[in-house]
């Protein structure tokens, strides 16, 4: 007879230790490396990537070229499947992010402020895709922070000259779309430059996105993407929000030219260009959510993905977490128990107080007021990059009897929460969400366990031998 | 051969029937009237209500007493249901809420702040209730207000002392289960102190629900609920916050006394005076929402209920709201098109600028905000009881092009948000949701509806006869 000891963890740490087991699941699925791996397959000579096969052995010469935080990571992934094959390259990466390549070299350049390491970086990168001839491969790497660390202004402006006018644009209230037909119209590189500089090689583009939505044209201004806006777009967004007269005088006047065609439109959809172009999202939040679920399904819970696009003020969005969690246990909708409801995205704090946190632990701790007494309830929200505000921890848990502890420790969780204090709240009652650095971002995630965690509750005392083998009936 | 017209209405038009027909079916399962006929049901002399069943041919005298805003609507029911039967009531409502009864007297009174005239309702509440024997029945009426309706002090202490407590209470940021306790302890109904003056009738509450998670100890402070709090727990209450100094002395001696066992407790959980209690919640926003689901299925729709209990600031939710919808016609999670979510509960509004609006409209803008440019996609968010903070409409609609049209009609819908302007917004665009006065109140109805809308999508130019009857095989 086999003897399984019952675990004597509480409900509280089984649950935590799922949560935890599922946000691993999700993080793999989403580093770079893996990402990069489980997209672009090599068998042979036959590369295959986001539905497109190329020989290798028709292939003269594959250059790698990006931009982003984890560019230099995802190089890494090209350089050991496509080995001695990559001709050569540069990716542009934040100070600190950089590998050790062979082939590829590594430019560390200034995010979120673009300077002039980024810019001499864009300039060698549309050198090199320039080259590129029909049988070339052009392979494109892009990551967070894509658009700051690959910055290479039209004629007759200045890096600063784009701070400037992204700066107007952010000020007056346009959207990012608005903002983007700009941008677009003012780069050599952003709004499908990239792709036409290295026409007519064939050119795939993997993207690690880290914006709501996953928009092709809205990450990183989308080099490798067809731009629907034009110049003349661009100029209305100055006249309609009165902003023209604030605008650099460069910028203006290449945008004028532009409307006057005399200077070229950005390639638009439909342009023979792309038809050698793939964009393929190798790793985001959508990614991450569904390894979660199907990592908590693994575990027995019924999965639930609510959204990969959440936005809004991090405790608002705890309190509709919440909620779901409590309806769960109500009423077993809108999932059963035991339930992992997911979601994805990227809150805001609005800063009232003087305290240590970020807005992962600070949706948990608004989570946790709101579940006060409830059982078997587990909300956890973590930053997938690691690192949650100003701190060393990637979010918080929150459970049912988070208030009832923190009380018991002489806390107020209220105080904590107007104080914008949740760090020093979850440190203090052990439920920080601690990863380290995991070297990707595809913004937060968000999980919700509810009901006794599966498999431990139904857990045998002891597991009788198996049966004997049926007889014949 | 039938000809139907294919309706010319846009997919915008044909969302919002949809949306306006699944929130009539959710407003008529919680109408008062409607909600009684369905939870007290008559077969001759054999009354059925919440599983249980009174022989009216043993049961002498039938009281009916209560209090709420649509107390008098369910007191209606009650007579159209047990007629000559009733004996004589009281039913304590709010200015302007009363009905033409028979036999049950209708007490109006002032809400939220109690007045003489309520307090006079309710002591003639418990001279009723007091009168009752074993062979009685008495069934109490309760609804939103219910507290406020009911204001029955203890010996000692005036009302203006219970509205002191209850103003010190809340600026101390008690939670609503700790400033009950000490509400309990200072009334004559409350706590389970009308149930315990009915003793030894039979007593059944019917209890329409207006609070998140319809706990039935905290609905009107539960006056025929078991308390478990006790005199002892509301002293805790005022040292925890140190505003014993603050609240009226009546009230503090009362506490007191209590503590040291010289006033009765009120009734806990076990009590057997409670075998003869029934409570039923007939009506609340989780019936509100269940009826929608079952009208959203009869539509066509896949239905998801996601929460009766969202709480938060309105303009997040609704940006949740807009993150499950994105996600819906993104990738049909976390329901496959076409999908209406639904959800409840009651949102607040941070006051922010000097315009007109309400909580649901408010909700509604900030989801058109981030629904801009989706396709086949509806948000409603309304009162259940008609009205949506100080203007004519319940709520509104948002849709993908809410803030397209908005800018076409020179309006900026930021600025409208900002200045929490949301009724003159959707009036100018004709979105507003008007159903005038409910006469019931669950709180509040999301919804969103997303996908093409069903039926509608499908429909055939024409419906083919009928076919004749089958021949027999």
């Amino acid at each position: 007879m086999a003897t399984h000891e019952r675990p004597e963890a509480s409900e509280r740490e089984r649950l935590r230790r799922d949560a935890l087991g599922i946000l691993r699941q999700a993080l793999v699925a989403v580093d770079p490396y893996a990402a990069m791996k489980a997209h672009l397959r090599r068998e042979g000579d036959i590369l295959t990537v986001g539905g497109r096969s190329y020989d290798l052995g028709r292939i003269q010469r594959i250059f790698v070229v990006g931009a982003g935080k984890a560019s230099a990571r995802m190089a890494l992934a090209v350089e050991d499947i496509l080995g001695n094959r990559v001709t050569a390259g540069l990716v542009n990466v934040k100070y600190g992010h950089a590998e050790t390549l062979k082939k590829v070299r590594i430019k560390e350049a200034g995010h979120p402020v673009p300077d002039a390491a980024g810019l001499e970086g864009a300039r060698e990168i549309l050198d090199i895709v320039s080259t590129a001839g029909e049988n070339d491969l052009v392979l494109c790497l892009i990551s967070g922070g894509g658009s700051s660390l690959l910055p290479l202004p039209a004629a007759g402006i200045e890096l600063a000259d784009k701070q400037k006018t992204t700066q107007v644009l952010l000020g007056c209230g346009a959207t990012i779309h608005e903002m983007n037909a700009v941008r677009k119209h003012i780069s050599l590189l952003k709004g499908g430059g990239l792709a036409r500089a290295a026409a007519p090689a064939h050119v795939v583009s993997l993207i690690l996105s880290d914006v709501i939505g996953d928009d092709l044209d809205v990450i990183a201004s989308g080099p490798t993407v067809p731009d629907r806006s034009t110049f003349a777009s661009a100029l209305d967004v100055l006249e309609r929000y009165g902003v023209a007269g604030q605008i650099p005088d460069g910028v203006r006047r290449r945008l004028e030219a532009g409307a006057r065609r005399e200077v070229p439109e950005t390639p638009k959809p439909g342009d023979r260009l792309f038809e050698n172009v793939t964009n393929l999202i190798v790793a985001s939040n959508a990614i991450a959510v569904d390894a979660a679920a199907r990592a908590a399904e693994g575990l027995g819970y019924h999965p639930l993905v609510l959204s990969s696009s959440i936005q809004g003020e991090a405790r608002e969005v705890g309190r509709v977490m919440a909620a779901v969690a409590r309806e769960i246990l109500a009423s077993g909708r809108p999932v059963a128990k035991p339930a992992c409801v997911l979601a994805g995205g990227e809150t805001t704090v609005t800063l009232r107080g003087g305290g240590l946190g970020g807005r992962n632990q600070e949706l948990a701790l608004a989570a946790a007021l709101d579940m006060e007494g409830l059982p078997d309830v587990l909300v956890l929200a973590a930053g997938t990059d690691g690192t949650d505000g100003p701190t060393d921890a990637a979010g918080a848990f929150a459970f049912g009897d988070t208030v009832a502890r923190a009380r018991e420790a002489g806390m107020s969780p209220r105080a904590h929460l107007e104080n914008n204090d949740s760090y020093h709240f979850f440190k203090a009652l052990g439920d920080l969400v601690v990863t380290g650095p995991t070297r990707t971002n595809v913004m937060d995630l968000l999980l919700i366990l509810a009901g006794p965690a599966p498999g431990m509750a139904d857990y045998p005392e002891t597991v009788a031998d198996p049966p004997a083998a049926r007889e014949p009936m």
